[in-house]
């Protein structure tokens, strides 16, 4: 692309870095960005900054945080003896977005992977032993995603765990709700058999 | 979407409010910023920052601009006396990309739409004839969209031409290069049949 203004070329160029935004997508968004008043176009560079620049993670947990501490953390209404053990803060919104846990949550960063050069060490899995020698927590609840690498990290941090009086449990993992028998994939169908539920549990959830 | 941050959550609404972007690409886009090193986030803020308020429209062509004057118009090997009228920005970075045209550019800012309440006092047709008038301009060549409000803008910007000794023309229109006849509609069919080439002028410009 010829750009007659180096200030919009790089301003297409900043946009393009980001993730899944090709050129044209950029330029799209920068001539967006033009055509609104100059308010609202500065409102957006000035939201950016502030954001990286005032941003924290939560001591705690590792969530992102406006404070020391991140407003889950911090509200006293949460059960501090339960924690959801996630891998993103994508992971955080998801869950929060459901409205129906009420503990805490530890941020790993990442999953095991040695492929991806991922380690153990690299994970925030210290920071979440300590919580759960100091805080009294009664349950750690594993809501990785279903694959290899999750399972793996279950396996590595349970085994930590294990010097702990503390329940260990993961997300239910099987069929979909709304999902069709025929197109789930082998594992899970198995997973889904060998790990049945008494009706009567499943209908009290409803 | 739940949030735990007031910062992120901000952030998350800015990016959202961009054409093209749902919520979840938004938090996609800003957490793909959290995760970059400061410097890269702030470039990214204050770029869009000084883009929108540092860059300026060409006085004389309407395209956007480092200065009071464009770098197409700005530069002396352009031709001044053929002026390719475009309807916006992205049209020039189309044009200026084929490397196929040395002139220099009039962007009118729209085309003349009555349905969506565009009409020719919107539009930079005026400084178009004055330019006319002043720079001695030889051909003008109308670069629109092919549909019936590029046809009527050129229809009545011609009309408004016709005191000036300048010669009039329109990119060509017809079946795309590498495209299939059998698909093409009727109506640029009909008209490139009509508006057929002799085979000498068509292998010369190969």
């Amino acid at each position: 692309m010829q750009f007659s203004s180096a200030l919009l070329e790089t301003a297409v160029n900043e946009f393009a870095k980001l993730p899944g935004i090709g050129k044209k997508t950029a330029l799209r968004l920068v001539l967006h960005l033009l055509k609104q008043d100059p308010g609202a176009a500065r409102a957006f560079g000035e939201t950016i900054l502030k954001m990286r620049q005032e941003i924290r993670f939560c001591h705690r947990c590792h969530n992102v945080a406006d404070a020391d501490i991140c407003s889950i953390c911090a509200n006293s209404m949460r059960r501090k003896d339960m924690i959801c053990v996630v891998e993103t803060i994508r992971d955080v919104i998801a869950i929060e977005t459901t409205q129906q846990f009420s503990g805490t949550y530890h941020v790993l960063g990442g999953i095991i992977s040695p492929l991806d050069g991922i380690g153990p060490e690299q994970l925030s899995i210290d920071s979440l032993v300590e919580r759960i020698q100091k805080e009294g927590v009664t349950e750690v609840i594993f809501a990785l995603n279903p694959n290899i690498q999750g399972d793996t990290t279950i396996y590595y941090i349970q085994k930590k765990l294990a010097a702990f009086p503390v329940k260990v449990t993961t997300i239910a993992r099987g069929i979909s709700f709304g999902g069709e028998l025929e197109y789930a994939d082998e594992m899970t169908l198995a997973r889904s058999i060998s790990n049945r539920l008494p009706v009567e549990s499943y209908v009290s959830h409803r």
